[in-house]
């Protein structure tokens, strides 16, 4: 397999196309702006589904299922929402095709199949649900109704991106109800919390935590709670976001609850989603020029063995001893696989496998048998080790989370010295192209002067860090007071 | 809770719709012929998904994601299953909304924003599929190619039921592709065999195996393999189908293969599905007048503990002794529920559990802590028993096999009891309202013969069974020869 991959530092974006097609990530279909997933990709898809699902559990959630389209009118609902929203979007206006007349053999939409209404392929599920949450909620006895949902969605995006921005796209969205506000916004805080410890943890990605500025807030929310990474060519990327809706929706769509007096209150809502956007962070924040690198977290095969051989006897006698190894590691819960294909040779796989970026690879050749060992080879670091055989499991097994630790630490290093403070505007263009990453700066709170820099540099704000210190300073842009830094970037 | 749900003897369609939303499973949405699966509802589905999800990759298959929409021209490519299928569907026309200028806050489709090529909303994925595969599939060692996608399609049906017949559902949709005809047939057989054990193991529902007749086949297979249920109203229903394509898609998307000679073929097609449907044959095959029964396997609550309790001090007592028993059953793998609401009576919990199908509850009271001792309620028989705390765990985890055994050979005794041979057609037409259920016959094998006693009675052949005895005799209808019984039914 020979991987003729782009080098990333030639032209980074060529590579990450390149990559997620060659690694058998996903693909562009015949249907414009929609992308196939494929079956690798998709594996690593239900890994993250699952770790996420569990987490979303355990803090009390329940999954359910809304329908895809929405009525026209739901939409205009909540104003500010569909201001945001609704422009670009898939809209269903018939329900019936028939024969073509003129062209046999060929379809037609059927005139007479008109909607009375449109309907509106869902870009996110806020007014459908809560247009259901009115007759599910009527005391404080319902609440809180923590729900959520996997589905997909569909945005009409003129430029694609494979992961990172599609027409269609698979996503969890989280819609929740609350009595109080303080209770709302904990959900949303705790949400943002899940996502970046889901971030950190399996996908071993680093994430700065915050809110967004108005202009970059979801179109409805009170306050929308943000992690953002960053990727290996300096760019951002929102990973993942959560929002305090207010009663935004609630008095849109009339969700009201009687309170323990019985006085009649409207309820505070919050709304939370991740997306396959996340396959492309992963792949942009780990993946090298010899193509993927996944974390053992997510990795859909953790260990591959490649038989070294000439002879079938050669292979008979290795397959016997790899197969003792293949059946230990799984009972591990290592997810193992032995490529015996014959078909093709072993630096046909090795590529393969670096291509496809699997953890941990074995080759075993006849001198191993005889001298009791393995060739384990790391894909991160691309080193290889002779290892007994005796005590082979463990060792798999720690080098597991030696790589999952090792791959967030190497992230995490060059997140932090790509968050450079910058004090004047001079210095954040002049370093904004060179360097690259995150710049801490004063920013005087206004839309204005973000808008401005945004068209003088394409840099955006891309949170407000929850954890910034009070400073008081001036805006580097227009010199007005500031309070603290915020975190500036070029963004996906 | 008051159930007042409508006895099934009265309206056993009235009592489904009710039941339905009462147990919170489903409920109909704001959008037309579209529904909400209820956490609850969803719940069952997820665990009939992991199960079915569990089984596909134990034989081999992969999950994969393929675009929600067709464009026209896909769907024209396979005449017979255009012809079949893309009639009654959603019709993406536009990608944008606008402000309208005469209404202000409403929004209007932009006119200008016309797709150049309307987009089918994917009634099944056969099309958009096989148009992917072409660029998969070059040479034998691609083959066989086994993928699975989990998805919603839509149907824009007129008259819509919760789960049976929804515009909207869910399902999965296997597609397979072979290098021969022998191995696609095989892999037909072999999925069909996966849903009949997933429906008997899982689902404790009896389903008859069989191929379907030239008029109920899929639209564009050359077989159709099926399963088929009978409800308790005594009308059949199609649980699952498994279609052996031959090489049409292959052709109308021309994909082929080198095979291991060189020489270019077309390969060799199945597609396979089951859907949100299972949950309407879940409720109809084995609930009640007291509301839902669920086979221990795929109850969300396998067990519900209710403490009876006069006071805080005797809560208290019960709440130490239910905290052990909750966990040494989940310890035994046993999903299990202590309903310590204060603000519920348990007459009320009672009947929401019954309601909802949960198939143990265990009731605890003072007297039950002085001796020692459980009451254990059984949902399906609605039989009580008192139990000694002294190896219950034991006892729950052997009810709940006898429950699942026992609610198979109640549906299974019923179902057989209802396959009744006739050899005329006064005597089907008299038993068919009177009696309900399969009836075994002669047909003389055309589609003609098929459509007169449709018409006639609104009977369809459900299927051919594949274990039906070869007897020739003559057509209950036409008198002509015929080879073999087959199976008539009303169905949903």
């Amino acid at each position: 397999m020979s991987k003729n991959l782009t080098q990333r530092a030639e032209d980074y974006s060529k590579w990450y196309n390149e990559l997620v097609v060659k690694a058998d990530l996903a693909e562009n279909s015949g249907v414009r702006g929609c992308m196939v997933i494929k079956p690798y990709g998709y594996a690593i898809w239900e890994k993250m589904q699952a770790e996420l699902d569990r987490m979303f559990k355990e803090t009390g959630h329940s999954n359910a299922y809304f329908p895809l389209f929405v009525p026209k009118s739901m939409f205009e609902a909540e104003e500010k929402n569909a201001e945001g929203f609704a422009k670009e979007c898939a809209i269903v206006t018939h329900y019936r095709l028939k024969n073509d007349p003129d062209n046999k053999g060929k379809l037609m939409v059927d005139p007479n199949a008109k909607l009375e209404e449109e309907l509106i392929v869902r870009p996110t599920s806020e007014a459908i649900i809560w247009s259901t949450y009115k007759n599910w909620i009527q005391s404080y006895r319902d609440l809180p109704l923590l729900i959520n949902q996997w589905a997909n969605v569909v945005r009409w995006e003129m430029r694609t991106r494979l992961f990172l921005r599609t027409a269609e796209f698979l996503w969890q969205e989280g819609h929740t109800a609350h009595s109080t506000p303080a209770e709302a916004i904990e959900e949303s805080v705790k949400m943002m919390n899940v996502y970046a410890e889901f971030a950190e943890n399996f996908m071993a990605m680093p994430v700065v935590k915050g809110v967004k500025t108005e202009s970059e807030r979801f179109a409805g929310a009170i306050e929308t709670y943000c992690i953002e990474a960053l990727m290996q060519d300096g760019k951002a990327l929102q990973a993942g976001t959560s929002h305090f809706l207010g009663q935004n929706f609630a008095k849109a769509f009339d969700v009201k609850f009687a309170n323990a007096e019985g006085k009649q209150e409207h309820v505070w809502g919050t709304s939370w989603g991740v997306s396959t956007r996340l396959m492309g962070a992963l792949v942009m924040t780990h993946s090298d020029d010899n193509g993927l690198v996944l974390p053992p977290n997510l990795a859909p095969i953790q260990v591959v063995v490649v038989p070294i051989y000439k002879s079938d006897e050669q292979l008979e006698a290795i397959s016997v001893e790899v197969e003792k190894l293949v059946s230990t590691l799984r009972k591990l819960k290592i997810s193992v696989k032995f490529d015996n294909r014959t078909t093709h040779k072993p630096g046909f796989k090795f590529n393969e496998y670096e291509l496809k970026g699997v953890p941990i690879r074995i080759a075993v050749g006849p001198k191993d048998l005889e001298n009791e060992t393995f060739e384990v080879a790391r894909r991160d670091t691309l080193t290889k080790e002779v290892v007994s055989s005796e005590g082979i499991e463990k060792y798999i097994e720690n080098l597991l989370d030696t790589i999952q630790k090792s791959l967030f630490d190497r992230a995490f290093e060059y997140r932090n010295s790509h968050i450079t403070e910058v004090n004047s505007f001079e210095e954040f263009k002049s370093l904004l192209d060179t360097k690259g990453g995150f710049f801490s700066a004063h920013w005087d709170g206004t839309s204005e002067t973000e808008e401005k820099i945004k068209e003088q540099t394409k840099a955006t704000i891309r949170c407000i860090p929850l954890d910034r210190k009070e400073e008081s300073g001036s805006c580097m842009f227009s010199g007005k007071p500031s309070v603290g830094r915020v975190l500036f970037a070029k963004a996906y």
